[in-house]
């Protein structure tokens, strides 16, 4: 198939609609859509691409099994291709993600076949029917061209494999004049890939709608891997990643558009809904040869949308945006992550405990950044163990951050418990926390707030919180922020705060005093615990990075702490299995993240003791 | 390879060991394999067959991520083949299941692989090492050979896909004359997979090691399905199952041996340990060619540790054990799930709320059944709005299972918290659950009992619990068992003590009366909920078979409780994410084998409903 135009450098204007989806909400995104398709088209773009699974919302989880979902995302892209053309945008190429049902598109791939003599009624059995994971052109009306993920991620958060059949077709539409190749997501993290399929048959642009969960410093991945595949694709790359929160996860946007030659053309902002829009001039003569047909893994189909090129126009530049520095952004993805986990679940408001200690004072600094401060609720639950500066530091916090706050002493309940059965110890330091947990959800089922837990990754790890008392709440917005990061984010916050000449949210005596659970008199968290950097420094390797004895010692961790602390982090198990979701920032988040069992005999020592203890 | 017996019909003894092996517990499962190998050699066995993964247990889920527990499993393999010959065993050809931690053993396939250029040291990253679910026969103190797993289950509880790379060899051993092919599991639900390889390739006996968990009626798929596999591999089979509780799972056993034709030569008990020994009698000349190399998708290697035949023997019959009726199978299932979690993770004791109710009857009846009455206490919580038969039910039922029984009256805690705050309506039918919560945890943290919590499936699914109340515990038994089998189980349990001249274990009261869960004046769950013969069925079709509304109807439900059901179910999830886990007994049980999202916008409607919506 040879072009029509004359190999002279052809434009296109196109825009990457870097907005927060709702899961499941497929009325409600195909209206996102039809408004920033508008945008698109206001900003004169000839084409705007979408996140993964505009649709249905990323991750959709199970609902992916549900027939009638499946079927109504069919439905909607439909209706969406018709909605668009008459809302006067049918001129407007649109690529939305959606989840496709294509009844008897190819077989399973044996290793999803559970049974072909499995005939009870149920849809966990992949081979009724082929869900997919799915992007599709939109244009004057049509669903124009569908593509199906090629590569399914099945690690960390991702279950891909439990879901979706993987597609063995890349489709290249020709829109102005421009070979349009579509792929999604992970398919742009694997060398020879569909990227290197469109390299070999040879496009000029090749769009990626993505759902690519926000960590740490994986900013700093993404810009290299774009470059890389756009290399090998022999193409200008559209990566557009969406934004908001979902449960355990937040996706930062972060989306951007390089050349073929690897140059940034544009970058979004992080943590906000973005049209970025961008002018390319692509030189269809640097791609020697366009195939179809069978190429390498894949089948490449080949359509024409429109031959002629857009007239020649004055190209606008585009912004390049910086990504934010490490604290900054931690922050704005703990803020979002509580954000919409409370608006997208329609929670008029947040209830939470204050001890006058770091967690709960940044807890409730996160929740006003996030709802405002006429949103927030804090409670000061002081008992008999409670230090004086526990309550002043509590109100501190709350009058720093113009919320609402009361005082609801525990002793009443606490001694009605002790006077009805004997607790001592651990059981007694637990019912005061349970005491408060109780009051909290009273107040949560009373007023209607969800209430917020405030354990942090350290403590979550080493299940240093109480069943049902500090651990309880619909959420826990510092899950996976571990203390050190805890006191980190509280300096930034407020040096962020003093720099733009605001008060500063959080006492610094929060910050300055030494954590105490405070269950017990003169109770501090070093008297049970390893210091705050030594047990992070632990828990960063056997946590995040799953290794074992031998690798720990060799990485210089103090062989008395890393059993002490790994003892702990196992015995937790239970705990943290009944815990409240939080927003993943880590390499590896407690959660979908991190499957251990409950009941496990595995515990970690030297090769050589346990070569020894098993000839025994 | 020709076999240089003369064709004649040839014997084999073999024993299935039916064994409960522990996850993560390498040692201990080694010892377990050397004393069921020893009375396999002392019922004059040449093979025994284990279940899979005996030596980690199976599903070590994560475990299989670290590589330090990776490679204690390669060498717990050799060491064991080391010990067994030392132990006097090294003539008996002994089968087992482990975790292979094979370094570049061939690329991972393709949509495992997350990135090429993803250097983060993570060993989420599949690509690093290659683990894979394996069996190997050992020999004569060497590990003779070692098979892969092919077929990688990654649906409902599994997620094979995240963990192993899958197998492309098919070993087969000939042993005293006899070829011997080793599949796992899955392999064998999946036709023209392993199964159909050695049908081709020629062989005499396939061995079939499993960890395939207990589902209500699963036990009638299986043989059916292994007469399947025996026709196309035109050999007999092997079958064994693990027994046993893992966390969420049971797993039955039920192990088997099925003739080439078909025929059922011997079959297991559920849920006990046992070894099930059969003397097979093979007839080589039916088997009409055997090959090595490149056989349809697998490569099959031949290797030869005998040649030469047992000499003839007296064959010994084999029992055949019928599979037990539907409440027996599902009882037995349940007292073995609770049994191993309490044993397994080292709890001396259980303890849970009596509230004269058949939920809480039925748990202690299954308490007492799996560890004693000695070692299950029971406490009466009555409020305020306790009938009096709550209380003399719950006594009567403690006093015929001879367990411990105390009673704690709520009243002076909630009357505590109820002067701090102001809670009305479901705030303060919550708070008296939250104090029987409280009270309860305090005395497992005192006494070191663990807290079963007493919620079953119709209640978990409508959401109709406290969370941190009624709901809180460490597991909760009944979780996955609808209310109707609740009351079917209680009737079935006391007929079959009458049966056996024993005291009824549940108060016939408990069984007959309105259930309620007596939080304010009068109330009645009927209130509240429809029918629960009606609430089960919708939760069946809904929960278990994922149906849409469309598919809901068709099937004969009311539509008004169809509504309110999914409005229920679909509200619940939040709570569920933080329950106990609880043994899984149904096609779909709340847990790992079903993952929706909390933050979650899709409500079934009729589709005509929906699209209108969708495009005003």
């Amino acid at each position: 198939m040879e072009r029509v135009s004359d190999q002279q450098p052809v434009q296109l204007r196109v825009s990457l609609a870097q907005v927060d989806t709702r899961v499941g909400d497929l009325a409600g995104n195909c209206e996102l859509v039809v408004r920033w398709a508008a945008k698109a088209a206001e900003a004169g773009a000839h084409l705007v691409v979408f996140p993964e699974m505009t649709l249905t919302g990323y991750p959709p989880e199970d609902l992916v099994l549900r027939e009638s979902f499946a079927r109504a995302s069919e439905q909607a892209l439909v209706d969406l291709a018709e909605r668009l053309a008459a809302e006067g945008l049918g001129d407007l190429a649109v690529v939305v993600g959606y989840l496709a049902h294509t009844q008897g598109a190819g077989p399973a791939p044996v290793d999803r076949t559970p049974s072909d003599d499995d005939d009870r009624p149920s849809d966990a059995n992949p081979r009724r029917g082929a869900p997919r994971n799915a992007a599709a052109l939109l244009h004057g009306g049509d669903v124009v061209v569908r593509y199906y993920k090629r590569h399914l991620p099945n690690y960390g958060v991702f279950d891909e494999a439990r879901y979706f059949v993987p597609g063995t077709e890349l489709p290249v539409v020709r829109l102005h004049g421009v070979d349009v190749a579509l792929t999604v997501c992970e398919d742009l993290w694997v060398e020879g890939g569909p990227c290197g399929v469109a390299g070999q048959a040879g496009v000029d642009l090749v769009v990626s709608p993505n759902a690519s969960p926000y960590e740490r410093a994986k900013d700093d991945l993404r810009l290299p891997l774009v470059q890389r595949r756009a290399a090998e694709a022999r193409a200008a790359i559209l990566y557009c990643n969406q934004v908001g929160g979902q449960d355990e996860l937040v996706f930062d946007g972060d989306s951007m558009a390089v050349s073929p030659t690897g140059e940034l053309l544009a970058r979004a902002p992080q943590f906000v809904e973005h049209l970025l829009t961008v002018d390319l001039t692509l030189d269809p003569s640097s791609v020697p040869e366009r195939r179809e047909g069978r190429v390498g893994p894949m089948t490449v189909t080949r359509s024409v949308l429109s031959e002629e090129p857009v007239p020649a126009y004055a190209a606008q530049p585009a912004p390049v945006v910086e990504p934010l520095s490490d604290c900054e952004e931690v922050w704005r993805a703990l803020v979002l992550g509580l954000r919409d986990f409370i608006d997208k679940n329609g929670m008029p408001s947040v209830v939470l405990g204050m001890s006058g200690g770091i967690d709960s004072a940044l807890v409730a600094a996160l929740a006003v950044d996030a709802l405002g401060a006429d949103r927030v609720h804090g409670v000061g639950l002081p008992s008999k163990w409670s230090s004086e500066h526990s309550l002043s530091d509590a109100e501190d916090s709350a009058k720093r951050l113009g919320m609402h706050y009361s005082v609801v002493p525990i002793a009443p309940m606490v001694d009605a418990y002790e006077s009805s059965v004997e607790l001592s110890g651990v059981a007694a330091e637990n019912l005061q926390a349970r005491v408060r947990g109780t009051l909290l959800m009273g107040l949560s089922n009373q007023h209607g707030h969800l209430l917020l837990a405030t354990s942090n990754k350290s403590e979550v790890a080493v299940g240093y919180s109480t069943l049902y008392g500090d651990a309880a709440g619909g959420f826990a917005p510092i899950k996976d922020v571990p203390k050190t990061l805890v006191w980190d984010l509280a300096r930034w916050r407020n040096a962020h705060a003093r720099e733009r000449g605001e008060t500063e949210p959080i006492p610094v005596n929060s910050i300055e005093k030494p954590p105490s659970a405070e269950l017990a008199p003169g109770q501090q968290d070093s008297d049970s615990l390893p210091s705050y950097d030594e047990l992070d420094a632990v828990i960063a390797d056997y946590v995040d990075r799953d290794l074992g004895m031998a690798q720990l010692l060799e990485r210089g961790h103090d062989a008395e702490v890393v059993a002490r602390v790994l003892r702990l982090v196992d015995a937790a198990e239970f705990k943290r299995r009944q815990s409240a979701p939080g927003t993943k920032i880590s390499l590896k988040a407690f959660g979908r993240d991190r499957r251990l069992p409950i009941t496990n005999r595995w515990r970690e020592t030297l090769p050589t003791v346990r070569e020894g203890a098993a000839q025994s």
